[in-house]
């Protein structure tokens, strides 16, 4: 990783890049922050190294740059809302703010989101909730790879739960987490670094235990959240299930196994039940519930506590749902953001096809 | 397990029992519904068996069983409900039906309770949202015997998440689960048979693992669900987080390490950041999204997709989350309850006591 970026360059590139698939001026602006948010956060699997795979997915006719999105069902707090096969880095933003404007009326909005495609990290989402004195929610089907408790069969995504809670002085709150035990990302750095992976992330295609990470490509599965029955992977397959009926099944998109891939090169599976993949996202206002200084006091006073739990081992203090993403964005916003030579001559590639300069 | 019972014989014990310690005729049928719940649905640890814990946690003065419950925030969403006090058997289904009822009027409804004690089990009062086409959510924040990721620390209870989803004609689809690895429940069982227990279930008062039960009440701690770092534990800590602050924080209840201890032979920490313990529990109505009917359809369709997974073993299929406890509850209410000899021996103990006579 000699290649280091200053994100703000990184961001222009992409927003170009998704000018040049139509993208409006504000719409590519907000996928670029969506990506960008993942690469200053660490979440380098989930940023701009995903750029040419969307723009992919736009080349082979499953994204719409210049979607109608519309809603399709509406209460005071809930809504759900067809997003025209937008890019997901787009309709997941619109339904927060809808979902923001919901709580500034009534307390709470909570939107599920159909006809979408992959929405980039949760985080971004759920956080755009905070500035608003509200706690944020966001959650994403996600195409099949891992297999539920019990089973040889891909049938989940890994499915991410993020809560957002604003905080006082201390830094918010941020749950983001896959539902399963590893995270793509995590097997596709043992895989470049040659490693082998620990026993309860991945069985292979005949639901086997393996220590490969290459055998996520060869029809393995990843597992759940807990790993075996004996650790509560029956609790991971229930939380990823939950996040799919309220991503797929409430929204109308699709769930479990027909869940359309994020790579182009991946066919759609036929009979289809719903329409693309799904998001479900949420606000609520703190002062629905109690003064918002208040809270945000009590947040930091748990937060200061938790920091002070006594450590297993003295060199690894218990840390905080949100701080290492947090620091890594302190980091990077300073000192840029370090790409790996294949996301480098992946984006350069993609630069040079689009006759966009790749920032070198 | 000789000892069986039929479960309308052993709810109108507890309701006598409720009675006698000064609940309202309806709030006793209440607090006996909820603890048969649990014993139907094979959740022996929070049924009748806690029934003389209650009892103690009146006697020492810490549950109030002529609250007066009230709210102290609101918007058309969302409340805060203090629960003087009240058993948490009472003031959770309180909430649920104020959280129905806001649903009803504006699409969801989200209630915070504080002031409360221990709600039983979390599925019961989710699953009220049921009958009304609406989709349930319940959390509880508990007494710590959980350490986060990386600590040697009692800072979590076993904070459970609890999903409730309508189907049409399968059972509907239920997750209830500790975000902890193991329940306290496996930790007794394994005690009672005198069996050891699987690594990552539990650190001893040091935090070095055990396979110990009995450690658990020499100082120990539950793991979070994932076991240990490799394996996800600090996501099973961010769910629990995420239940502290929803329940505790944001309620006005207590939270972390304060939250009191349900055994009332414990003291109560001092300088308590809130009132008693804390749950959140939430209503939405799905026709806020799309048709019951579609939802209730897809529904089906996803748990039987979900059930012709192909299984790892052909001899364990693959199981949708609250299915062994639908098929425990058909069963028990067909043949009864068998209650082990200690709970039995405790409840005639209880009976003599309160002057109820326990049917034998």
């Amino acid at each position: 990783m000699s290649f280091i970026i200053r994100h703000t360059e990184l961001a222009n590139f992409a927003e170009q890049v998704f000018r040049h698939i139509g993208c409006s001026e504000a719409d590519a602006r907000t996928a670029a922050s969506v990506l960008l948010a993942a690469d200053l956060r660490g979440i380098d699997s989930h940023g701009v190294a995903r750029l040419s795979g969307y723009v992919r997915l736009w080349q082979a006719g499953r994204v719409n740059t210049s979607p109608n999105m519309h809603i399709t069902a509406e209460t005071p707090s809930t809504a759900s809302l067809d997003a025209d096969s937008a890019l997901g880095l787009v309709s997941a933003p619109h339904a927060m703010k809808l979902a923001i404007e919901k709580a500034k009326n009534c307390g709470s909005g909570w939107v599920a989101v159909s006809n979408s495609n992959h929405f980039g990290i949760a985080a971004f989402h759920a956080m755009m909730a905070l500035e608003h004195g509200m706690i944020g929610f966001a959650l994403t089907n996600a195409s099949p790879l891992v297999t539920p408790a019990n089973g040889a069969e891909r049938m989940l995504g890994t499915n991410p739960i993020c809560w957002a809670f604003p905080a006082g002085e201390e830094h918010p709150l941020i749950l983001d987490m896959a539902t399963s035990a590893a995270s793509n990302g995590k097997l596709e750095i043992a895989e470049r670094k040659n490693k082998s992976i620990p026993e309860g992330w991945l069985v292979d295609k005949n639901g086997q235990p393996s220590h490969d990470p290459a055998e996520l490509k060869n029809g393995g599965m990843l597992l759940t959240l807990g790993s075996d029955l004996d650790h509560g992977s029956y609790k991971g397959y229930g939380l990823s299930a939950s996040v799919d009926i309220l991503s797929g099944v409430l929204s109308g998109a699709n769930y479990g196994p027909w869940v359309p891939p994020f790579v182009s090169f991946l066919p759609v599976l036929p009979d289809l039940p719903g329409k693309g993949i799904g998001h479900f996202v949420g606000a609520m206002r703190v002062d629905g519930f109690r003064p918002l200084d208040e809270f945000k006091a009590h947040t930091d006073h748990w937060i200061r506590r938790f920091k002070e739990t006594r450590p297993a081992n003295p060199d690894a203090p218990v840390i905080i749902p949100g701080e290492p993403e947090q620091q890594m964005q302190e980091l990077r916003l300073k000192e840029g953001i370090p790409l790996n030579d294949k996301v480098v001559d992946d984006l350069k590639q993609l630069g040079l096809n689009l006759n966009i300069s790749f920032p070198s």
